[in-house]
């Protein structure tokens, strides 16, 4: 089969390779339906995180189960699925507490060894723990099948953000970084009651999906600007949680200087650069949580999925270039310049 | 009247200071029953924590009401209050938040131009915000009225720590700090119900106090080894929650060592040094929270205030050594070298 690989920094191929095969009893394989093309790829593909060459690449996908081992036995051949950026075992204590993300025998997609999304087919260990049944219906439906593939990372990653960020009914959130996952919290504040989303954003198409999914307010300057522009909107006060969708340190500081004394920063960009940006002593001073991290998204799917499903909410605009299997190299091309928001791949 | 004053590190001296008196409306002076040094305090008295030459020092002390200001509502002349370390106008946003500490009018006693609870009276600010009346009976109870000085910092603080820690019913709590505040917050964890209490300290009567205030295992380790022992408990995962209540990089890194995955640390030590121990990757990989700060003490005094009186809990065995006014400076030396926990103050 073609699959990605990252050979390089920079270098990103589509290529022949090994079909996968049922190697576990648990073990099923899924041919892809959707995948696409994440932020935190983009970290591997500028070299800022490190790859082996020849690593596969890509950790976002549904597709169809073709073939399902012996001791499987929540799926079989032909079920759509969805599957989270993390495989879990579904059985650990870590499973039972809704930590996916730290179960002992979970992993990433496109880790060495594993098969990554980006291609057209993956084996899919713990297969009953990790994937997530899709109605067979949504097979046909193009735009639905696209908003379905946001559980995948995208959405939950979101979801995660604003829990962690303590969005409660009426309260008021502020959302660094415009990418598909800071856009993703936006709709997740706004699902969760948030009375008030102030998007911080400068790119007009973006924005504009921020205010569709939800922002009352966007502010368009950065760094200190935008500090000062967010306490003018929240008397001079702040707001009571921040979604951190970056993982920078300068983005880091400023959901510091945004967020309001007691309230909270959910963050889920990858940390990366040498400074965390992270003030422990304001912490301090100012009884600021900080919550967040690795999205256990295979625990929120069953939460995520009927609002999707019905429509209540639509992370389908996230999307906004679409390739074949060829065109994934430009597809993290147009990410990295940044021409495109999230790039959808249709095997 | 004679108060405590900093003239410089480890120059700790009570001297003949001005009588407090009246200034607004909203104070009232009280006399002084019971004072107390902080480990907090030592940080001054050590030079790590600036101070001004002359300034006051204490924030710890319950009294009597001498006189109060013409706008006071809440309390008259004779009334038997405890305060919090902080005072604050009881009517701003945060105060209606309970995030007393926030305060746009609040302030720290010792702080330059106010007067320290280490002596004979002090002028309170905003008394109805800030003071928390207490029975007149407490007076002449002298081991009661020990244990209610708890509450104008170590009880709430501890408190604050296990609430930032998550502690929920039948959780494992570990507690970093054997100092008056860990102690606390091994008492608020067993009070919020955790199952398992683990207090790292290697001082018997010190851990003697732990397990007298509810600890189930108390580990004598330090460091790495701390960190093995306290997952040798648990399973390998950590505790759910840990209370961090020494402020040291080390000590942070201590917490981070021995929490679980998806757990809390709760920290109220006073951080200070030149690092954090805060390892944004770790808490990331881990989806690990930090959650405290200074702690709101006077919103939780309502709550503690009656397992006190009723003697449900009893912090006072925290306070081994009391000395009068005279003795403040002997105090200090004495927690610094550790030869006592904490020091009861009658002036």
């Amino acid at each position: 089969m073609r699959a990605t690989v990252i050979h390089a920094p920079r270098d990103i191929r589509v290529e022949e390779v090994a079909d996968p095969r049922i190697q576990e009893p648990t073990d099923v394989v899924v041919r892809v339906l959707r995948a696409c093309v994440c932020g935190s790829d983009l970290w591997a593909y500028r070299g800022e995180s490190a790859r082996e060459p020849g690593q596969r690449i890509g950790h976002e996908f549904l597709g169809v189960v073709e073939e399902a081992g012996a001791g499987v036995q929540g799926f079989v051949p032909g079920d759509l699925v969805v599957a989270p950026f993390v495989w879990s075992d579904g059985t650990c204590a870590y499973c039972a507490d809704g930590l996916t993300t730290s179960c002992d025998r979970g992993g990433f997609w496109g880790s060495a060894g594993s098969d990554g999304g980006q291609g057209e087919a993956v084996r899919v260990p713990y297969a009953d723990g990790t994937l997530v049944g899709l109605p067979a219906a949504a097979a046909s439906d193009d735009r639905l099948l696209t908003a379905l593939l946001s559980l995948s990372d995208v959405l939950g990653t979101g979801h995660h953000a604003a829990l962690g960020a303590g969005v409660t009914p009426g309260s008021t959130v502020a959302v660094v970084g415009d990418g598909a996952v800071g856009l993703c919290g936006v709709m997740a504040a706004k699902r969760l009651g948030a009375g008030r989303i102030i998007a911080l954003g400068r790119h007009r198409t973006r924005t504009d999906i921020a205010r569709g999914f939800g922002a009352t307010d966007v502010v368009a300057e950065r760094g200190e600007a935008a500090v000062a522009a967010v306490r003018e909107l929240t008397r001079g006060e702040g707001a009571h949680g921040v979604i951190e969708a970056v993982g920078t340190e300068q983005s880091m500081r400023t959901a510091f200087g945004i967020v309001r004394d007691g309230g909270s920063i959910g963050y889920v960009g990858v940390p990366h650069g040498s400074g965390t940006g992270v003030d422990l002593g304001a912490m301090f001073d100012r009884n600021i949580a900080l919550r967040g991290g690795v999205a256990p998204v295979r625990t929120y799917i069953p939460e995520l999925l009927p609002d999707v499903l019905d429509g209540t909410i639509d992370p389908s605009p996230v999307f906004d270039l679409t390739v074949g299997l060829d065109g994934v190299p430009g597809g993290y091309k147009a990410m990295d310049e940044r021409t495109a928001l999230k790039v959808l791949v249709k095997p």
